[in-house]
């Protein structure tokens, strides 16, 4: 009960145990490579390959999370672990984005109306908007903690929040984002109405109409529609499918525009799934620190990553708070609840402010539900769960896309989220396929309201 | 079964019944302004009332009620109706605003940050800001029908709503609107994270940064600082403590200066009290319609009158779909709950997108919780619990207004809603009151910051 006690842990303290591990791992995956081991076959159990392999059943055990949360096997209960039924991975991905590196007004709401109708109807399969599956969403749990909680508080669960939002929700999240390199109390933190309140609050904070915003292209439309009622103008960036936006056209572009902020989705964009790799992300924001413009960070897909390891936030590497982090729980936990926040750095001040005069607060009791499902660790179980499903999801879309589309097509392959983003061959109209599959019952998007000119032809899918 | 049967009632079908009881009512009035009978004594019972004057146990009831209404009288459980505790209407009205005719940049922000941080203390009285009596709410039966409705739409209580909001309420919303006077489908309306976000679409629908907006002058200071964050002028029109903003001001100002927009509180104004005459809204509409300006009308207070009839809105005369209706539950129902709505006539495409743009949905089951409560008819006998209520809150503290403050004060007479407005004697500071209320632990708002330039001395408490 005196000195704290350093237990001896094979699998992270000794540099040849977790060697081994890896050595598993790559074992495994090559197995799988060359058609061993096929989607939907069982894999040796742990005990009979820490005997072949002569490590110790720790170290099997940490090769087989290592690739089930890389989405390359996955464990069934009381019967072992099995490769995925799919894999991605076998179609090219799609080409780096070309855009227009002028600034152009943004106009693509006919198209958006059509998607958002389509996106409500039930009789249609839904593959074409970010709505989380369902079944994958806590709003279950959520709801018996929030019924808990109003009989608990009677009227006083009534009153009005701070505009801030709740002091318990803002303590969670302030240390659930220590995961993700920030150092964040719960002052810096803003609760909101979704995300898209959060972005909308930050880019009001800081532009001011005719302003020009940096973006990644393709981009959700949701996001070219907010510019657009803002009167912002979107220049947008070149962007890779998997290492996000290209720092390169970035830097010539603020070099040679004035850009008044940027905004960009760093882990899981929407619709690549693409995810600037942690430098990348230091390196962009000492690029805009360098010409004093704020990042506006998109991180609602942050908590849904596949591989073993959470991605930082550039918001982690923000010396002048300059970066300013938005998120919700709408696509891990519940959309319907409306609960985000953002983080703005050195505009907190106008941002709150913004958010007094604009819709007062948030809802209080959705805020004290999800601050104590946080709290009591449900939300760790939960996002293990639904990685794997999201995880198994993307890899049978993109098996089906591989197996059934045409010659030409590319398709991403996201290490996150839920989206898939597919690039046709030329001669494809993504409208024309948008019509057809909707006769058919059911809706993707066109990939054309991605960016505020008509874009090459693509389509998205979510899984 | 066959013919409906239309049954005789002698206090609705008889005219001269009609001023039987409107006859015994200003009898009694006069018996209590004479001093006859007393705040806390006890009228003559009903029958006695009913021998004595020779009409029916109805008359005399019916002339009861509408005393209760008024707030002269109240009932007590099994023994009786009683001269209420406190009368109004001892002290002399607030004179009619003189506000400056030019448009005035607004900031009163760090006052207004002030008494904000006061209103969430709990260790003060809350006589500042326009929040409800918890007592009053209707969160706990709320709270009730919320959870039962999650427990049996599971993972469905959690889908996005549409940006306009659930069907179900807007269906119920337009139902009630028709005793406003109004002709409303549920098409019409946008449901919005409370009033305040209500106001915010719909001053951004219709004006761009610059734009001169007239306003009743004092107004809540909430608005005040939307308009600032906006860009926004005010413009302030004088306003009478019971009847409203000044239309020959208005016309003066119309004809005068380039008005964008008009926003007002029709029904029991913040800070006033004041309530439009029907017959003036409706020359207030024609008025804004001949020069098409849209007029932005916050009813937020409207269903909290103390007299037998609901007034009308404005929007109950509008022609042309100038008329942005904003009310919200706050105030009656659940502050917590942040549901309010708009009826934005004309503009209701813009004020749609704008809302699908900036929160994109308001929160799911706090919708379905408030259009089961309406639905089920405990709304309205709410709203007579709390009429009766708050016009005897209102009734005590202007009594107690009139007893202990000098010489040469003035106060409103609200006739609904559960703000009083004070207006002090010239030598009186109302920022050092608003300092030594605090230190004897009661939070009051200064009059200051009800309007842009700093105003007379005044003070609001709200009952």
């Amino acid at each position: 009960m005196s000195t704290p006690c350093l237990r001896y842990n094979e699998s992270m303290g000794d540099p040849q145990q977790s060697f081994a591990y890896e050595q598993i791992a790559g074992e495994i995956t090559r197995w799988i490579e060359s058609g061993i081991f096929r989607p939907g076959d069982r894999l040796p159990s742990v005990r009979q390959l820490s005997q072949q392999k002569q490590v110790s059943i720790t170290t099997v055990l940490t090769a087989y999370y290592l690739l089930e949360a890389r989405g390359v096997i996955e464990a069934r209960p009381r019967s072992g672990f099995y490769v995925r039924t799919a894999l991605p991975a076998v179609l090219p991905e799609p080409e780096i984005s070309a855009p227009s590196l002028d600034p152009a007004e943004v106009s693509v709401r006919d198209l958006v109306t059509m998607v958002l109708r389509d996106a409500l109807n039930p009789r249609l399969v839904q593959l074409g908007v970010a709505y989380p599956n369902l079944a994958l969403t806590a709003t279950r749990k959520l709801n018996r903690i929030m019924s808990a909680i109003a009989r608990e508080l009677g009227e006083q669960s009534g009153v009005y929040a701070l505009p801030a939002g709740c002091d318990a929700l803002r303590v969670q999240i302030a240390q659930r984002m220590v995961a993700a390199g920030c150092n964040l109390t719960p002052a810096d933190i803003i609760i909101t109405s979704g995300c898209a309140e959060a972005i909308t609050l930050c880019l009001r904070a800081v532009c001011r109409p005719g302003d020009i915003v940096a973006i990644e292209s393709p981009i959700c439309f949701d996001a070219l529609q907010t510019l657009e009622v803002l009167g912002l103008q979107a220049l947008e960036i070149p962007t890779h499918p998997r290492e996000g936006i290209s720092l390169d056209a970035l830097r010539f572009a603020v070099e040679h525009t004035p850009v008044r902020a940027c905004l960009v989705i760093s882990n899981f964009n929407n619709p690549l799934g693409s995810c600037m790799p942690d430098a990348k992300k230091r390196e962009l924001v000492a690029l805009l620190a360098q010409h004093d413009i704020p990042l506006i960070e998109n991180n609602i897909f942050g908590e849904i990553y596949f591989s073993g390891k959470r991605p930082t936030v550039a918001k982690a590497y923000d010396r002048k708070g300059l970066v300013m982090l938005c998120s919700s729980f709408s696509k891990d936990l519940s959309p319907g609840y409306r609960v985000g926040w953002t983080a703005p750095g050195r505009f907190a001040p106008a941002v709150e402010w913004l958010k007094y005069t604009s819709s007062l607060a948030t809802a209080t009791l959705p805020q004290l539900a999800i601050a104590q499902f946080l709290a009591s660790g449900s939300y760790d179980h939960h996002l293990r769960h639904i990685r794997r499903e999201y995880a198994r999801n993307v890899a049978e879309l993109s098996l089906a896309v591989t197996r059934y589309f045409p010659r030409g097509t590319r398709v991403t392959r996201p290490a996150g989220g839920f989206l898939l983003w597919v690039q046709l061959p030329e001669h494809v109209d993504s409208l024309e396929l948008y019509r057809r599959a909707l006769r058919a019952g059911t809706a993707i998007t066109p990939g054309y309201i991605f960016s505020s000119p008509p874009a090459s032809a693509t389509a998205t899918s979510s899984a």
